[in-house]
This record gives C-alpha cells, structure tokens and sequence, in this order.
C-alpha cells in the first residue's frame, strides 16, 4: 500500500524518521512555516478555506487514524472551514481482499467520519466511484503531466521499488494526478498533509499552475493551487510495539466496544522497569501508552507518566483504559446511533455524492469552456 | 502524434511495408481469417454487430481518410451495422495549434462523416469530453493494467522513443486504456482497424477479460471482447508522392472546392514516361493518380491505365479531376447543406453526446454493480 494524502485505514498517515538530519528537498521548513500562517488565517478567517481530506476504505479506523488525521477535520470543519471528505474506493480495487467487502468498508469508514464528528450538514461526505465529473478531469489533467513526472513521484518510485507484486497497476500509477482533479474539481484550497505527502500535492499545484497558464486566458486563476496544512500529529505505535495496523490485531478500534479495548490495552507490550515516566527513546511501549492516556485526557504525557509514577504497568493500563473508553464513549454512541439506520447512513453518502457531483459538474463546465471542448 | 485505432485528420489509416517479411507476432494471419468469417456474418446478420471507431479532430479529413476508413464505415452502417463515432477531442489537447482550433476542428470534422454518409439517425456521434461516465471507466480499467503492460505497448514505445517532444504526456500514456473505455462503454463488440492497431485492441480485449474474470460472478460476462474488422485499405500518397498529410498541402481534403481539386491534382508529381501504366512499385506517382481514378470509378487501376495509355499525365490528370470531382460532388453538396446550418449540426452532436452518455451510464451502472461502488 502506498502512503497517500488520504490515509488508509490501515496506515497511520504520520511517519517517524524522515525527518531525520539531511538536506530539505521538500522545502520542508518553508511548508511549516506557510502552515504556520494558515493556522493564523484560520482563526481569524475560516470561511475562506475550503478543505479537502480522504482515506481509502480499507476497513475500520483506528486510534492512529483519529490522533493522526481524524480529530484535525474535526477542529477544522468546527473552526468553520468546508470540509470535503473523499472515500477513495478506486484506489483500493486492486487489493482484493479488501474490495470484496468494499460496500461494507465504505460504510464502516462513513460511521467512523460521523462518529469523531464530521457532521454531514456542513461537511460533503463522498465516493470517488460516484463523482463521474470529478473522475473526467483525470483526462484533461493527465495531458498537463509527462510520463517522467510520473515515474519521479516518490510513492510510486518506493512502490515499484518495494512492492510485493511484481507490478504497479496503471491506476496507481496515475494515482498522483486523481489526486489532482479531487482536490481542484472542488477547489480546495488547503490540505491536511503528513511531510511525506508533500511531493503528491506537489503534483496537484504544477496541475493547476499548468492550467491556468495554458487555459487561463481571459478568465485569469480557473483553478487555486492549495497549500498545504501540515500536521504535528503524535505518532501512536500500537499495543505490542509495532506499527499500528489492523492486520496486526495492534490497533484500537473507534468501533471496538468497550470490553476489546480493555483486553488489547491489558495485553500491551510493556517493560521491566516499574517506574513510569515518558521516554520514547528509550522506552518506547510505556512512553506510548502514556502518550495514549495524554492524548485523550488532554494533558501533558510527562505529567501522566509521573502521576502513575510507582504504580507501575498495571497502573498505567487501568489508567489508558479509562481515559481512552471514556474518551470514545460518545463518538461510540454516535458511531452505533447512526448504525441503526443503515438507510439514513446511506442517506448521507449519496447526499454527500450528489453534492460533489454537483460541483464537480459546475467545474467541469469550466475546463470544458476553458479548452474550448464545449460544444 | 502516434497512430491509434482513431485515425488522426493527418494521418491515414494504413501504413505500408509493416508486413514486409519477419514472423508473425501479433497473430496477423488468423487477425485475417477471423474477418474474413465477421464478414461473412456481416452479410447475414449485420443487427448482432455494434461498431466503434473514431478520428482525433485534428483538422478536415481527406481522401486518404475517405477511402482508407470513413468509406468503410459508411458501408458498414448501411449493411445494418450499428454505428458508434468517437471524436477523440482529449486526445489532442497536447497538441496546442490543434487544440486552439479545437470548436472548429469538431465541427469540420463532424461535417465530414454527415457528408460521408454517417446517418445521425442510426449512427451515434459523440466526443470523448461530453461523456463523463464513459472517462469514468478508466479508472477500474487501469485498475487491470500494469504499468509494465503499458509501457510494452508499442506505440507508446514508438512514441517515447521518437517523439520530437521531450516526453509523453500521461494522457496518452494511458490512451489504450482510454480507448477500451470507448469501445467497452457502448459494448462494441468490432473495431475497424490497420494492423498496426491490433496490438491496442489486444489490450481492450485483455481489460474485457480480465474485468470478467475479476467481477463476472453471476452476471457472467459483463464486457463483450471485441473483435478487429482488418480493413486492406488502399494506400494513398499525396500528389507529390509523399505521404498524404494536410500540413504538407498534398491532400485533397472532401471538403475542397472542385476548383481546388483540379488545382491540387494539376500540380501533382508524375514522372517522364508518357505511356501511362499501373505499377505501383516502379511508378508510385503515376499509379497513386491511377488508383485514386479507378476508386473514384469503383474500376479496376489497371483497366484504368490501360484507357489511359498514350495520353500521358495530362489524360490521367484530367480523368482523375473529373473522377474525384464528380465522386465528391454528392459529399460536397450534402456537407454544405449541413454547413450552413450550424445549430442543427451542433444539436446532432448533442444529440450523439447524450445518446452515449445515456448507454455509458447503464454500462457504469453495471461497472459499479460489479465492482460493489454502487452505494
């Protein structure tokens, strides 16, 4: 699976170590601090930002999924900015495993946005399967784009490189440029994105510049190249030490109940070491867990760990529990509210995926006059 | 520009000598044998036919397109065959001297097939850019292609390795998958083509198979593979011997004053034997004026140099005015009918794009069934 600007379900979008030391070729430093000017605008303007996110819906969202990208929608959408969510459900066709229960994962992942509070009166809720407009300006977008552009993307470069299979699928492979017509089909002009994501919306501005310049003519900017709004998110391991995953039965659940939450935290990889603190470095499992209780209950990790103190692992896990089950006790009720209603669920996404549509139609309308392609 | 399965307004159907010698390596002689079955079941039972083939709108088609492919689309139509006509207009945005006359270059081009012969009524007339559902199968369809098998495709090998440009863009990169989405949208189950197009529709056939593979199940087969119709086109040279190509100003475009063509035909390359024979080896001018008499007259050429004989290049010149003037008379007078009524002409392309897009959306209905996207 190729790490994307929509996370997947079973990825955190968030990497340790690429940052590490080396020169900065993403201009790295000058992304943080346009983010940081953003992060002015949007407390003091926040209609005049229009957001665009996604996940691929490999299945459930986890833990990782909600500290990493999901909890930032949420304050972004409630700051008062559009928030367009995007199911990317093309871009999981080639996994089988995963697209044979591709109706159930879209709608598990839908429950997952309404249960941490994407809320689907402000918010477009949409799947790229049902936005045939936003899906033309593949077309018109690819011809801006050279193959040796293509074959530079970093993701797609580590994917041919590293992938199991022996060969990158021709949707992938363009994967870069989609990308392109999901952001500017509704013109978003700001995307949450973890560093290693930079290059992908790279691709989305040249997309855009190219455009404007080849077809902005009289009507001047057709298509706003969006910024990137980087995030600090924590970088959660999962409960034996590992990448957080759900294949590796690592993860916690937004939907788990209660009781699984309490038997995956109980079973966490600890330490030898009896008394608590917060030490990632050197004690990386305990410093998670502490890192977990933080998060939820809003504090600072170091505090935690010295609260627990000498109450040593088992201290810590009675104290994760409770402050993570506590902390998803409500998106848990919304999450089971809204599955009740299967028919309202399904509601939404095609409510969602009119809207989009709707706006990819009006965008489209613009490309076509804009290469005179409307007759 | 690279040859595709559409012809380009540039560049004819046909090309010489790719049979010459060697093996066999795309299956030509059977390619061979199986039309020649399809066109016995043409003359019996045209209705189980639906057809589609295409041009890009690069400019006014000429006699090279007429008897290399548009005359044999006209004959298909009028056996009872079903019609589809794509206007490839995406596939030339790269292009930007064609892509700046793009409105025009529709038009023209849709005036040619009415002068032709292509009955609105019965054929559909579409453009790429106004059927959304139909761009919209690339996706899962690139989904079943690998990069490799897109790169082993020998056109786009041809085009990387001598194209002026620098690079290829990603439009055409991805222009055979593109086009099995032209040909699958509407179920075509035939593709008029030149054997240099063979290896394109093999990857149409290769997307329709494994699509069926993949997500047949119950429904069975989903995606008709399509067969090739290989057309033995005649091959014509421009009037100066060269290949016939409008930007060399030594094609008879079908939409040339009579005027022009007498020009054209008077100014065309012979050689200084007066006896007039038909041979196209030693004699290439001489036969090509030849031919083009004796397809104007529906005669044989060499009957035609024969009568000809001791009048030299001015008989022939005159005979070969006289046959193409009086064979275009009827095509010209009907596309000047539709000329000067452009919004009739704009409604039938209308009328074209909403046909298509009407049977893309039930063939995408079927896609998203299949593939479980139909949330």
């Amino acid at each position: 699976m190729p790490t994307t600007a929509y996370s997947s379900a079973d990825t955190a979008d968030a990497r340790p170590g690429e940052d590490a030391g080396g020169p900065d070729p993403l201009g790295l430093s000058a992304a943080r601090r346009r983010s940081a000017e953003i992060e002015d605008q949007l407390a003091t303007d926040p209609g005049r930002f229009r957001v665009l996110t996604g996940d691929r819906p490999t299945g459930r969202l986890h833990l990782g999924h909600y500290f990493g990208t999901l909890r930032n929608r949420v304050r972004l959408q409630d700051s008062g900015v559009e928030l367009m969510v995007v199911i990317a459900d093309y871009q999981v066709l080639t996994d089988r495993d995963v697209a044979d229960r591709l109706t159930e994962n879209v709608e598990e992942l839908v429950l997952d946005y309404l249960a941490v509070g994407v809320d689907p009166e402000r918010a477009t809720i949409f799947a790229h399967s049902a936005v045939p407009a936003l899906n033309q300006l593949l077309l018109p977008f690819l011809s801006l784009v050279s193959v040796p552009e293509l074959n530079r993307n970093p993701t797609v470069k580590d994917e041919i490189a590293h992938s199991r299979r022996s060969s990158v699928s021709g949707l992938m492979y363009v994967y870069p440029v989609h990308q392109a017509a999901d952001i500017l089909f509704c013109k978003a002009n700001l995307v949450p994105v973890g560093q290693d994501q930079l290059p992908h919306l790279e691709v989305t501005r040249t997309v855009a510049r190219r455009f404007n310049a080849r077809y902005g003519r009289a009507a001047g900017v057709l298509l706003p190249e969006p910024d990137a709004l980087l995030s600090d998110a924590p970088l959660l391991l999962g409960t034996d030490g590992g990448k957080m995953s759900k294949s590796r039965g690592n993860a916690i659940a937004l939907a788990a109940s209660a009781d699984e939450t309490a038997r995956l935290i109980r079973g966490a990889k600890t330490d030898a070491l009896r008394h608590i603190t917060y030490d990632p470095v050197a004690r990386p499992e305990v410093a998670n867990l502490v890192l977990l209780a933080a998060l939820c209950l809003g504090r600072d990790p170091r505090q935690v760990a010295d609260e627990v103190g000498d109450g040593g692992a088992a201290a810590l896990k009675r104290l994760v529990t409770e402050a993570v089950n506590e902390h998803l006790a409500p998106l848990r009720a919304r999450r089971s509210a809204y599955a009740a209603d299967r028919g309202h669920l399904r509601a939404i996404l095609r409510e969602g995926n009119a809207r989009a549509e709707a706006i990819a139609e009006t965008t489209l309308g613009e490309v076509r006059a804009a290469t005179r392609t409307d007759y």
